[in-house]
């Protein structure tokens, strides 16, 4: 019964590529640890790029000094 | 002092569903374990259908196989 | 397909009452909410009162302080 | 490699004081923990108000009988 | 900057099976998203199968139901 | 009423630590937001450094090729 959380910032993740990470997150704890994907729950978060950190810096902050360079 | 997290679909949650969501969670702590309601915080997480995926499938695709039966 | 996580401090949790806990989370989200059982998890956490703090104090103080009263 | 994840009720926090919590909580895990910062995440929940309880309240209704006083 | 909490029942899962999960899962987030996998982080929980509950009953009880049929 | 959970590796954090994170923690949150720490609740999760990966590896691999540098 795999409960598998995936936080990612909110930066236009398409429904292909929901889709993509649910099968692949639910596949993966079928080939490792032979659960059954019936019940495996996959949830995404999409976090806005404001509410997220690191070293210091909001990712809105870093996005913006990358794309200048 | 506990802290339930209730993560859920995004599916029309009312504002009394809430209410009987927070008051029995709340209700559960004080009846099994004793622990008083005022440091007991339950937070509710509605998550779109799209980013819950179970069974391979995300909850929309399972939805809308559910409606057309 | 709920998922409820339940954190508490690590104090004495008997089997029955995560037993408890259990019955009456699921019952909790098919009452209120229609939820399924068969898709419901509950997941319990229990935190070493150490690692647990309110009002800038670690539950070990507070349980310290309560027993002197 | 610390991940701090922050939820507080969604009420008009400025991204000033965003700025000030992912800043203040990866400080924190420097002067305590000696954790570089480049590899601390911060991340924060903004939940509406509906979905907090406290007390078997939501905190919508307490900011209510609150702002009555 | 992923963040991938995969929380699985405690019942011997091998260290070989652990970097199974963390190298798929820094996988999946590089070949879905494009995310670099020195910002990706993958937390595996171990929860004791007493304190995971499924359609009302806990772990420890559904093994025990499946090692007798 | 804010819920802080600090997620670090398991490599001997002392009780003085715990303390401080959680007293520096709860006091940003009074600091930044003006939350009473009365109603703030800080938990830390000491995670093995087996089930935590960064960068495709457990950080179990990364402290022992730290350490031979």
């Amino acid at each position: 019964m795999p409960y598998i959380n995936i936080r990612i910032t909110d930066e236009n993740v398409s429904n292909e590529q929901k889709q993509a990470l649910i099968r692949g997150a639910t596949q993966l704890m079928a080939d490792v640890l032979n659960k059954p994907p019936h019940v495996t729950f996959v949830v995404i978060d999409e976090v806005p790029t404001d509410n997220w950190g690191i070293g210091f810096d909001q990712v809105t902050e870093i996005r913006k000094a990358q794309s200048q360079q």
